[in-house]
């Protein structure tokens, strides 16, 4: 069996080709007011320094500090400088009203809180104590003009979505949404709203799966669920190749005789059976249908979401382009006991005050275990979790 | 000076009404598989059970564990179930051939591995080990019918869309997103993609503010920048106030005489000045126009980060009708030293493999310090951190 690491290493590098691929054809220009998500495609350069010139930080007097001290911190008022404003250099000897944000005129070093003055008949007293070159913000302090402030591969946050705008970019290159066609299998499988009869079960993967995929900014192409038949299975793979960059099934990836995905991918691609030493999970399908990727998850409900999280999900933000596609653990005091198993488990849980605790069901077929809470904890094979032991926690959002 | 969680309390306590109002307005129905991020209006009970019945958690045989005790573990093969088709009961003495997923018919109770059965000439020698009830997924084991499976007030994920699929739900009633009217005020505010003349800055925080309330799932309604003048911010709060559920603004929440928004605000409704314990920030102002909440963050890019996550998110939040609108804040070894301060700290940081680092400069004006990483630190006030004192942090995503 692989290992989660092995099989996860084994994801990441099939996915750069693809990457490759689409650095000429994938990419779109988006403002980036809207580009929340998207995920950066080259390097970015910052062309001026931020703040572009020294400003002020508080409301007060713009002086040079050699200047007021050898004038007695008594100097003529000789211009006002409010934020947006551009000032003529400071006339020696005298001192400049300035407001946050306002731009230090040539010629001062220092600005005194307008609290610690006086100013009156166009002259000031100024704060003796204020200290050379305070309440200034340095040209440059936040960028220097040259730095690289985003790097290729960044999945923009708000934050950068600011940072870029504080350099004057008004738009950024990205690549395109990934498209991720999707499909069930299973003759069990009824969708939601419609009645169901003796033997089947409702399709719960389908709208999980369009989440999942939704949550990582990318583009689910839904294609319902397929029949348990080898042609039907066939069918849905090609078209699935077309309209997909990638594609991802749950279910029928046993090899069972009722389990069709394997013979039907063989059929119209490759593929390679994985066992993977992960729990829920195990079975997973990873192969090519006309070059475009593959991914079979298992069909339980719980093993769809965690095999989905560890090893779809880096696999996909590394086809998208992004650097940074898995997460680091954090590490939490357990509020539980667990024997070790075999496979690496991981487990449904969530944070409290006091540590992580596990949802007491933690069957694969059991989904309620991923709504109750919003962290995996991490169970190592053979490791045996006692109570207060420090364990790994991979929460769901990171 | 107000406490970070004293102004954090007043301000979700004011977000109560807003809620109450919209419970009649201001929803809508979605189907499941459209609703990622949308708040439930009411909590939601399942109908049915989950699984609907006991099925085959394996490829295998399905019979009565008495009669094959009785009969040797020799029994005839009488029907085959696949996942998906309805079985008659199990004639006494007889197996079912059965497929993962496929319903348990009525008197059999275990289910052995199709690897530890012999089955030929339509007679199957069965699996003495298996135990009695062996390899049966339980009706109703994931969920019950007529229990509370998904609370009013949760934010779904694609974890609780595939929760409700399985108990048939194709929509669901949620909160109608909030809309944030937002604009900046500063004469020194220019436009990203425009010339950048002496003595201004390009603007940061409208992209930010726009990329924090689109990653709640809210609609940002974009006004712009208002030039420092009374009239203008009049005007401005009372659009605000016509188009957006809530209105906020970054900058001119000083007392300065260049700071306008608390006078325009008296003017157009009525606000407070709160001074929080909070770095960066400080001065926030709250209030109403028209009824329609106003929050005024202050201006510098880094502090807009913050005091945007640490008091407005909970209480947007809260306006969407979400019951839990707070990070719990994890801990992690400190690979820093940092004096205590006055007020309640919030350090932008990130976590490495062996703790929580933070950005070198935590000037309000750097925002690259929140780019860099991935959570605040806490820092309490008075608090001081040495190397390797666990400290409180809160990672951005969660």
């Amino acid at each position: 069996m692989l290992s989660v690491a092995s099989a996860s290493k084994k994801l990441i590098a099939e996915a750069q080709p693809l990457v490759s691929d689409r650095r000429r054809a994938g990419l779109e220009s988006v403002p980036v007011h809207e580009a929340l998500g998207r995920v950066v495609a080259a390097d970015i350069v910052a062309a001026v320094d931020v703040p572009p010139a020294a400003n002020s930080a508080m409301d007060g007097y713009a002086y040079c500090a050699a200047d007021a001290a050898a004038n007695k911190y008594r100097l003529a008022l000789s211009q006002r400088i409010p934020a947006g404003a551009a000032p003529a250099a400071l006339e020696p000897g005298t001192v400049a009203r300035i407001f946050t944000g306002g731009e230090i005129p040539a010629g001062a070093d220092t600005v005194a809180m307008q609290e610690n003055c006086v100013d009156s008949d166009g002259w000031v007293k100024l704060d003796k104590k204020a200290e050379a070159g305070a309440n200034i913000r340095a040209q440059g302090q936040d960028i220097q003009a040259g730095a690289v402030i985003v790097t290729a591969g960044t999945r923009l946050r708000a934050q950068e979505m600011g940072l870029l705008s504080s350099v004057g970019i008004a738009a950024v290159e990205v690549f395109k949404p990934l498209k991720v066609a999707i499909f069930s299998t299973g003759d069990e499988l009824v969708e939601p709203g419609m009645p169901l009869h003796q033997g089947q079960i409702y399709n719960s993967n389908r709208a999980t799966l369009i989440g999942l995929i939704e949550a990582l900014g990318m583009v689910p192409v839904d294609l319902g669920v397929v029949p348990d038949r080898l042609a039907a299975t066939q069918h849905v793979l090609k078209k699935a190749a077309m309209r997909g960059d990638v594609i991802i099934s749950a279910g029928g990836v046993s090899v069972g005789e009722e389990d069709y995905v394997k013979t039907a991918v063989e059929k119209v691609g490759a593929v390679e059976f994985w066992k993977v030493a992960i729990k829920p999970g195990k079975p997973l399908a990873f192969g090519h249908v006309e070059n475009t990727p593959f991914i079979g998850l298992p069909g339980n409900p719980a093993s769809v979401f965690t095999t989905f999280m560890i090893l779809a999900r880096p696999f996909l933000l590394a086809c998208q382009g992004c650097t940074a596609v898995k997460t680091r653990p954090l590490q939490a005091p357990a509020l539980f006991a667990k024997a070790g198993e075999k496979r690496q488990v991981y487990l449904r849980g969530r944070l409290t005050g006091g540590g992580v605790e596990i949802y007491p069901n933690q069957s694969s077929g059991v989904l309620s275990s991923a709504c109750w809470g919003d962290v995996f904890v991490v169970q190592k094979p053979g490791q045996s979790i006692e109570q207060a032991d420090l364990v790994d926690v991979l929460p769901y959002a990171l």
